[in-house]
């Protein structure tokens, strides 16, 4: 899988290229991210690439030119093309996963006030990755690779992929590792018993109790199962009885 | 304001802390950011801060006593403490403003399979910047610190701040900068008329379509003045009538 980045902030990718899962997803060949300076296809000595908005208003928006030149010098006939920008439904899982099978993916970043709109005529899709105003695309993009290349099931091994926070709208069940005591909270100790029957309904029991308790909107999506109802069920009367 | 990361990646954050507006606010000491490596406070030599999960399961959790021992060695009476975790609503504009006014804030980010869930009772929040899963907490405590700081009027200029993606539950207006034709596109000639308050009416009429071409969902939250209830009729007869 191909990355190709569109920024005027190359520098800022250092620590997240270099870290962790995306390194060795790099270094074994699984994705190749490539970042482009827009600012190398500025029309002019100065390598401006913005200017002031036609009507009026305050700061510089990015010009379409640099932006549409430095798409085409790295464009082929498998990118999909995204901007990174508010005008898109909040990204999610779902979207995650849908990128994850692009063979090559363009992201655009958009920098100081914003962009000349007609950019959006050369990209395939928006993304916005949440209701917040960010200073540039840059971290959005980053999430947005992060997220699509944990995905790709040879970096991580398939068996860490299992328990995912979204993939059945339920949060994760809350885990504990060494120390059994700590400072007086212990661990449960159900998940010292060894019967993998009873844990494994336990966790159950509790992930959908952290997402009652945390994400009720999640719980309206999620199709419960018959054990599902009747640990819910078990949960309301622990609350009704102190137990929880 | 203060904001502390305790994290297992201090080298990460290089490129975020160099650039652009952080690097302003900061060398301006508007902000101050320091990173904390969760890693000091390992109380073995091998600095290891993980361990496999009580009851089984694939991966490993950080502990609980590494986390807490960082988090005693910044914490002072000012402190608001996050966790970047998916046990939250989604993160939005409101909470980055309410953020914003905070003294000092400690974000704990995860990585691994997960964290010991005691650390929990430690912190004053959750925080999920969005319903997606990705390897780390580290993009998702930039992203938010990214969004406070540039709310610290003093970083950017208010001036720039006037328009805001949602602070109004509406989109932007598309914005145009030179040349005025571009490949045949060209910029909409009411912007060139200099008759400003034409303008700002047709600036905001289009942000109303916008938002509701890409974003019903935020149409409805929105507060519609007698003006934005005639240019909605106006969109929606354009609409009709294939102008739009």
């Amino acid at each position: 899988m191909k990355i190709k980045i569109l920024t005027l902030f190359k520098e800022m990718y250092d620590g997240f290229l270099d870290t962790s899962i995306i390194k060795r997803a790099r270094a074994l060949g699984l994705v190749d991210i490539e970042l482009v300076d827009i600012r190398d296809f500025s029309d002019n000595k100065y390598r401006h690439v913005d200017d002031t908005p036609y009507g009026g208003g305050a700061g510089m928006l990015m010009q379409v030119g640099p932006i549409a030149r430095a798409l085409d010098s790295v464009k082929t006939e498998k990118s999909y093309t995204v901007m990174m920008s508010p005008k898109a439904k909040p990204y999610d899982q779902a979207k995650a996963r849908e990128l994850a099978h692009k063979e090559e993916i363009i992201i655009i970043c958009g920098h100081y006030e914003g962009i000349d709109h007609r950019v959006s005529s050369f990209v395939d899709e928006h993304i916005s990755i949440g209701d917040y105003i960010l200073t540039g695309g840059e971290l959005a993009s980053m999430v947005v690779a992060d997220s699509i290349i944990r995905l790709r099931k040879e970096v991580i091994s398939p068996d860490s992929l299992d328990i995912e926070s979204y993939d059945d709208d339920l949060l994760e069940y809350p885990q504990y590792t060494k120390p059994y005591d700590y400072q007086g909270m212990k661990v449960p100790d159900i998940l010292l018993s060894g019967d993998h029957a009873k844990i494994r309904r336990y966790r159950r029991k509790m992930a959908i109790y952290e997402t009652l308790k945390y994400r009720k909107d999640l719980l309206k999506k999620h199709h419960f199962t018959d054990e599902d109802k009747q640990l819910l069920e078990e949960i309301l009367e622990d609350i009704k009885n102190g137990r929880l």
